[in-house]
């Protein structure tokens, strides 16, 4: 298995996934012995990203069945629906967590033994994760088709296959492209506070020998300028009807691509959609304030200075050129019918 | 003299900085033994911003003639033109360090005696070093007409005292509307890779009990969107006939300020203004790849991976509101007559 088919989250005698706050220094793979372990990986961005965080949600069930003392059915139920909603409220943003846990938790709901639900609960996760490598891969031939030999495409964050169970999405669609002999090189954004793009992206596009080079955030606008970047893909942590919420800095983006007239592009699974609900009902994640003030040893900011750190923006579709769904690409206001 | 009055650079018995590579940690006052350490703490940003660096390069020729063993005048200034080259070359992008030396080395020209070079070169040192405080006071003067009571403003990197002699430019205008007792809320883009914006700006503007906010440079244009940024105000390492140059972010902030309809305000003393060149004919400084791929002990980026690390950008005039000097308030393309 090369690198690049390893799975981010993956079931093996228990729970596994690659801790991504350890890299690039180091690759560690570590075993997920609770559901309290579980809920901080995701807290702590061990594990992160929209799909990735679906896969987490339903191996979440399977874990918390897994560990269960429970004897019969009925109790164990509870207590899935219990550790359910402990999951589902680890990240407020993602909606493909909460989609992950309630996809499994329909599962079980009729399963008559205590046995057959810790089997059926694990079953479903296994079927998420499995689906989520070939969903990612319909997105990337989908997108792929988007991409020109020798473009420059910029990313933010990390779509990868760090995101997602394997593949990527917006990264998915770089690799489809250069599956199929496209030579793409990407400008990857270094994606402030937590790194994503240096720690993730650079790292998951070089191990698999795609072109990466790594800018600061703020330097987008100034190659677009230049005429240095020929299109733009990002992923999307949900989509509303009005908005796509994704990484702190895609808005900035997408208005950086429209003022150039660079096609900007979001690569996401239907599972990200979530057209009942416009952006006023979403609520933006807000994380803490050290992941801008002090980075391992170094003070980056006075103590007790005031610092606004929302994870996540909202772009409107409108300044979006096309999505890339596993269905196919639609250009807004035109959606997948999910 | 309270903090806010203190010096960048100066001197007493020999050259002083503050070190600006320690803050917000700590405050180290550096005393500046050789023309080389000179030159090195330009290189490392010890001292950095384009008003400081016209003072730097005008102490750095005193400096050179302080330490010179030259017995004659003609000697002591061609050794002074071989350390103004020398000085010119530490960074080429901010044209205040060219400034500063020349103007240093036009006031000795003439000299006869290798003791009244010495006391010359810094006299016209010292009196930059006062003008540079008299200069941003006086743009503090005359932007601070361009703020409201109660506004939020936006500013990138450091142009605050930090960056000058004294007062500040960016941060000037917004000292000097404090001091006129309107009330500025200031949102400061922690400016990366170096991260200028959350080590000096917040630093500097907590210390002067201004109100400041810390955000992620890419987080600007979602602020802009929420209405949360009324102005923004920059500094300029170097206006030429059709562009300013600033710190890298700058031109992006600006595009996006476009967009969201927001006054867009340069600040800069008539120093900064190279009129009789325009962007093609600077160079903009690529700075190492290390400052984005490892910050203290914490490696960000994979070993190896590309990385594009500009300075700066170019921001066309047209997206300037308006320019600030101490001359007055100029609507590009009208320019101040220097």
């Amino acid at each position: 298995m090369s690198l690049s088919e390893a799975r981010t989250i993956w079931w093996n005698n228990g729970l596994w996934i690659i801790d991504q706050t350890k890299l690039p220094g180091s690759v560690n793979n570590i075993n997920i012995h609770s559901l309290k372990a579980l809920i901080q990986a995701i807290k702590t961005l061990q594990i992160r990203g929209a799909p990735a965080l679906g896969a987490a949600g339903a191996y979440g069930i399977a874990l918390a069945a897994y560990f269960s003392k429970s004897h019969n059915a009925q109790d164990l139920l509870q207590e899935l629906e219990w550790a359910g909603s402990r999951i589902r409220s680890a990240r407020p943003t993602a909606v493909n967590l909460s989609w992950g846990v309630d996809r499994t938790l329909r599962a079980v709901m009729n399963v008559e033994t205590v046995e057959e639900i810790k089997e059926a609960s694990l079953r479903e996760a296994e079927c998420i994760a499995d689906e989520d490598i070939r969903i990612n891969k319909a997105i990337g031939r989908n997108g792929s088709k988007l991409l020109e030999d020798g473009d420059n495409v910029l990313t933010h964050c990390n779509a990868g296959r760090l995101a997602c169970v394997g593949w990527g999405t917006a990264l998915g669609v770089i690799r489809s492209a250069v599956e199929v002999g496209k030579d793409i090189h990407v400008y990857a954004c270094e994606t402030r506070p937590l790194n994503q793009g240096s720690r993730l992206t650079a790292w998951e596009l070089a191990q698999d020998g795609i072109e990466v080079t790594l800018i600061c955030d703020s330097a987008s606008g100034s190659l677009m300028r230049k005429r240095c970047i020929d299109k733009a893909i990002v992923g999307a942590d949900r989509i509303t009807k009005d908005v796509v919420f994704n990484k702190i800095g895609t808005y900035s983006h997408a208005v950086l691509a429209k003022a150039h007239n660079i096609p900007f592009y979001v690569a996401a699974p239907l599972s990200s959609f979530d057209l009942n609900h416009d952006e006023a009902a979403v609520c933006v994640e807000e994380r803490d304030a050290s992941e801008l003030s002090i980075l391992g040893d170094v003070r980056l900011a006075p103590g007790g200075v005031e610092i606004f750190n929302p994870a996540f923006d909202a772009t409107p579709l409108e300044l979006i050129t096309a999505m890339i769904t596993e269905r196919g690409v639609f250009k807004p206001p035109l959606m997948p019918i999910i």
